[in-house]
């Protein structure tokens, strides 16, 4: 027959945005390779540029980016990184958001309203993302907002095993900040053999933040509390959790996030004697200025790392998780 | 300048598949208007078939169906009739669905699952739906499965006029019978002032429908407990629910849902004693043998017919909802 | 350069629906491997589920339905396998669909009609299909349906192969049993050297499967008839062809066909004493009660197997019919 | 509300490409109106260009061009045509192509073929158009390929009425030049009252126009036969078949076909002692070297002009043609 | 027929960003009519929102924002805009951006490099933007970079009769800053029967904004020279072309530019005594800080107003530019 | 794990369209392979016909064609190409169009234009062609025309090697015909270490190839000028650019260009007197009456075999040219 044949050889690279560099660096090595190197910029204008300083023709890219603020910046920039590797003729590109922008507005509460989290996955779409990963997605639906693969982490066994080490079991409960937190709850409570508890708070649908109400379902009195969640931004939910739960008789609050967005005035609040313990993943970077005593920093490279290896080498992502994801 | 003009007409058309065909009459009526006479057949091999007996050339057209058992099927009729239009040049088609199909499937819960909600999505818009019309989403999410307008209807108001006219508020408290549904019965409870109860309750999520945990957070003695939930499918969860409330001291057990699903064994978990009385729409048709005494059956066909006729004239559907939809 | 390189590898998998297994495993066994497990079920209320026990990632995946009764049900399982697949990061997925479903609605005959054979290949894109692969379509045009790559097996030459091992060629006439199939029974004439007859027969457009005249073009008299079809759906057209035949003098009718659709009252119609051998192949399943004497099932599995093993050694699948498909 | 409301209007455009302007000239006094002025030229290089003189603006805008030779050019011009409708905000764009070019590539004949005429539908897509009017496709399925509304007219009634008003109905056969054309031939039987005869034609795979057999199914001895056809290209077929029938004792032999393609030697074959009359439309131009005694050409501009009248105004295709179309 | 009919009406409505609200209050006020109020909002972590307080359903929405630094905060703001929109069922959108954000980055000049302005369009049309508006785009290639409708409006009617009102022609010279602009420079000079001059300069492909080498093609000695482009970013060209001008012999610098970025140090370097006048239109907010004396700023609003009515009225745009747009 | 295992291989095939099978042969020659064997041809009516002789499924397939005249029949030519590989599928398909068509237009220059150079790359989309292959775009921008990779090559290095090896430096000046051509000729300039010129050429845009005025920038007296530009079409512009270099006292007028399209009357221009030598490449086929003796004509062969080899094994074609493309 015509034509020219040789054996196939398949190439991963990892590719990185400015906002969380290090995150790069070490799920790279990690992987033991080493980031491509990319010539990022700012114009005066605000306006950003990239560009890959070596070939990417054919490769397996994986588009690492954290979408701390200015977020929408870093939104962009991962954008045009997907643009450039398609047009260098990357063969496959996964965009790596172990944060999901926009996660939170992912359904229309009233009418008129967007829905950015769907809007986000047909962003990454048109600049021709072919996969998307992401840790602890705030809905599992958003899943469904992407047409194609989603390989959806949970950063729990990274932080399980730290708790399990460090914390003893007998007076523990696991704590859900919120009904829309149980089912992660249960699964922490079962894994862990202690029992569980629940706040009930309403939140005014028209007043985001404003939370009026605290009930505790499940008794926590003289237990050390773990509020499990996904993310904490200004803290304000997780302090009055915490205040609620000392208020009725819990001894201890520990508090465990994936993901450590840490606005204003989250560090203040954190910083406060109804909370004990912190425990983060790097997910987002946290600078000099967001870290305190109490706070524990996890990293989440080893678990991505290892996900991106699965799926450059076609192993199984939800081996990872005992076919959760 | 060259050319013929005129003035604009626009025109809209009910269309409807042969699950529910008293849904579309009674909604057609609403309208003051009637269904399309439609040519639809089922092969002998069960292929199915349909065509329009009048012109539908620049028409607005909703297309109606009921999506019960065998639900595959009617849902493929709805595409077919959906093709038809496309190519019989309708102007507009907006797939009314008022029990969308599969819409429990809205994420993967293990890997290597589907996620038949967005697939859903999927075929209407490959069909050729510009829009899609529900009642009651499982998931608020599945909006943004679809890449375009959803009019997402609320039957409350339907429901809680009914409990309104009908039910004393004295001893009355609104059950949240899952943790996914607390959200809703928060509203109820705001809207009928009156306490809200909320039943805990584990899934195995290996063996679906199969309830292990049964706790109440709240007191339910000596109350009337309403129970409001989307959907009635099996009626498993209902009448545990119902049981649990009344060994707790329950008098009175109401049962409120959108959709009356009611597969075997429903009927007859429903019909015991610990129930009192159920009130469904009937956006899912009821033939006599699914009826029974404790219910009662109100019409989603005004809800459905105001808001064909706010978006056939550019009127505002969520102005129906307090901005809600 | 940066990054880590390995040898590519590629995997073949089965996977099945539920509607014809023996199939599948009949595939499966001719190409030496074994269909992948999964975990498929119906729900109460008929929606339907499907979850792939290993892995899939990266694989070559070949989503096996047969579209027998009820077909629109298997078709929906088919669909929702194939966006599994997608989502688990199959590689490339091929729908074998031996029996197009919908075939022969492949064209509009009258203003308003759906085109429902090219929805399927709409639907199937919409999921996630790369590819079709099917066997004998009803029209060849169907593979115009589709925006990408369609296996068009014939079944000819295991049909013929049973004949020529079967039948004596001396008093054998092929016959079309309507105009459209001539060019297919042209070939059949051709290969085995024997003489044509054709069946003139006029359908009403607007009441299906009624057919009004029946000529016959060529001589019969004295001749073994072999009707050779694409499918046998009620059996009504072949066993009027018969009765043709045997009024003209023909001395016996085998009828061939590659699709045993077999609606009521085929069974009844081809167990009559006009015809005296039917020859059919298993792209649909045949249950006891569809099976009777006169009738020879001949294997379809070792050709599907061969274009399946074809188009994952990128071979040649054109090669396998003389450069036809 | 905020905002600026007036009422609608709408504006029909006639616009044409060059092959055959007396069409457009046509079909637009036939509508009263004119085709908008265009400055469409060909470059040095044999590149087009097209600009309209006036603008077409949220204009329902109809595209006719005739595919005669060159084409392929004709082809590219309507495209481009397209192309500046769509920039230059055209609110819906019609392409009238009486006679579909690359119609007859409706399949895989073999493997590695194209499939031309589904190519074509894609192309006028790409380019920005909504839908597709066409007259006497070569095949129904074509419909098909087009993913939007296409009007398919038939010239039979305008063929029909003719021989009607001139040929006497007494002695008079309807012919079938082909298989394929049988369900055609059947209705102008039916509808003319006279019967049908066929010619069962064998054409060798691998050499086009080449005709091996021709077999006459019918009697036709002192008949006059009416041959009717969708086009006429080389001639080659109808003269062969002409013979024939004059050989079996046909006293007359007139030919009408929608399409008069009239590639060489078509004129020379035409013009032989056994055609008494040929007719055709003038969907093709027919130049004054293409034309001779025994050609009547019917005008198909009133057809067409009805048909963009009907969809400019929301009435009905289907309509014209007793619901065929 | 069946159904309901109804005369259509249409209505405009804009839309705005928080860029630059002064711009589209003035659009809409030249219109007649008011900004739909709209819930814009900025969450703690960045992320944008936004919520109109009126129905938009049916409407032809204007979505106008202004590209100034935070430039990809507001472009995300704007993409979240035309999304909901989008699915609160407005007709057609049409994004406003009258600077058009990365309209410098509209080709590769290296491998591996974003086309970050095809990108811009990408998004746009993922958000649903059906149509493009924008003023004096960077290159005019960049509206082919949209499968749609592009209004490219023309600033130099606004700029052009200040000039004719401010300055006498009798030793005007037009002046194009780069090889890049002379067809507009030329169109200037034109129009004003002055003559022009050019300034060839080059730039160094791998460092942004370093001008290198400066020769002047034209007599500017004792002539007030007018250059004319499309932007002024950090000022640096156009300083140095100024002192290059006064250096051969220029006794006055005037400034003429759409697209007032203003990045630091632009106004340092345009408040140069070599600088004698800068006139720009706010199609970009200009704060009290990035104001100064000699600085003349012109509404754009005018002219935005007028093209939007041209769209909504189905008149012409074109006309606005005497055929040039 | 189930399925069937084995290493990849990928296999490169050329296909060649008839316009110019020289070039095909040259470059498959120098990738020591052979064009695959094609049946393509031309039917009686225009139509074209392609198919393949030898398997291509799974091949990384190039399609080169030559756009010389007729361009529109050999660009129908080649989109039929890609669909043949589409539908017997190829793995990759890169539309190798050395000559861009319809490159000239990039841009509207006037209202309700067409952007013909965004059509072409939507029909290669819509054909199936995953990459394009081109050589001296007219404009850069057209890179952003498509949505996926674009091998952008220059001929300049294949150019100005033989200007080395056959001009001596010492009075050389290169020359810019355009202003628009500036940016290439100043590279040149760079690369050869020898002066620059620019003509400034108005054009009438109503009157395409009408020169009005031509200017010389800079000093051509006694230099031999070297005319850069990247085609020739008529060779009008560059035979009045010759004329008005030798009037300004030019002792020799050299030509170099990529694309040598030579429309009548280029072949008598170029032969001018004031013309001393042209030199181009084979992009497009030059037969002999094209052919004179100052022409000299070099090979694009090698260079496009070595980007194919290149990009089929994931190398790097910006190496090629210093990072440039």
């Amino acid at each position: 027959m015509t034509g020219i044949k040789t054996h196939g050889e398949k190439r991963l690279v990892i590719v990185s945005g400015r906002a969380h560099p290090q995150l790069a660096l070490d799920i790279a090595a990690e992987l033991d390779t080493t980031v491509v190197p990319t010539d990022a910029r700012t114009f005066a204008n605000g306006e950003l540029y990239a560009r890959y300083d070596e070939s990417v023709r054919g490769c397996d890219a994986f588009v690492i980016q954290s979408h701390t603020a200015p977020i929408n910046q870093w939104l962009m920039e991962q954008l045009i990184m997907v643009d450039a590797l398609k047009r260098a003729s990357a063969k496959r590109i996964t965009v790596v958001s172990p944060f999901y922008p926009y996660g939170r507005q992912d359904k229309k509460g009233r009418g008129r309203e967007p829905i950015s989290a769907r809007l986000i996955a047909d962003l990454y779409a048109a600049a021709g993302a072919d996969r998307i990963m992401s840790v602890d997605l705030h809905a599992a639906q958003i899943q469904g907002f992407f047409d194609g693969p989603v390989d959806h982490l949970f950063a729990m066994p990274v932080l399980m095993e730290h708790i399990r080490e460090t914390v003893p079991k007998e007076n523990l409960t696991v704590v859900s900040p919120d009904m829309g937190r149980v089912r992660v709850a249960d699964i922490w409570s079962d894994k862990l053999g202690v029992p569980l508890a629940i706040i009930h708070k309403r939140r005014d649908p028209l007043v985001p933040n404003q939370v009026s109400v605290h009930e505790i379902v499940g008794d926590v009195r003289g237990q050390v509390c773990l509020i499990v969640d996904d993310l904490i931004d200004t803290g304000r939910t997780i302090a009055k959790a915490a205040a609620a739960l000392k208020a009725n008789g819990a001894v201890g609050v520990i508090v465990a996030a994936t993901h450590a967005v840490f606005s204003p005035p989250a560090v203040e609040l954190l910083n406060s004697p109804e909370i004990d313990q912190v425990i983060v993943t790097d997910t987002l970077p946290l600078p000099a200025e967001k870290q305190f005593e109490k706070l524990t920093i996890l990293p989440i490279a080893p678990l991505i790392a290892r996900a991106i290896h699965e799926v450059f080498d076609d192993g199984s992502v939800t081996s990872m998780f005992d076919g959760a994801a």
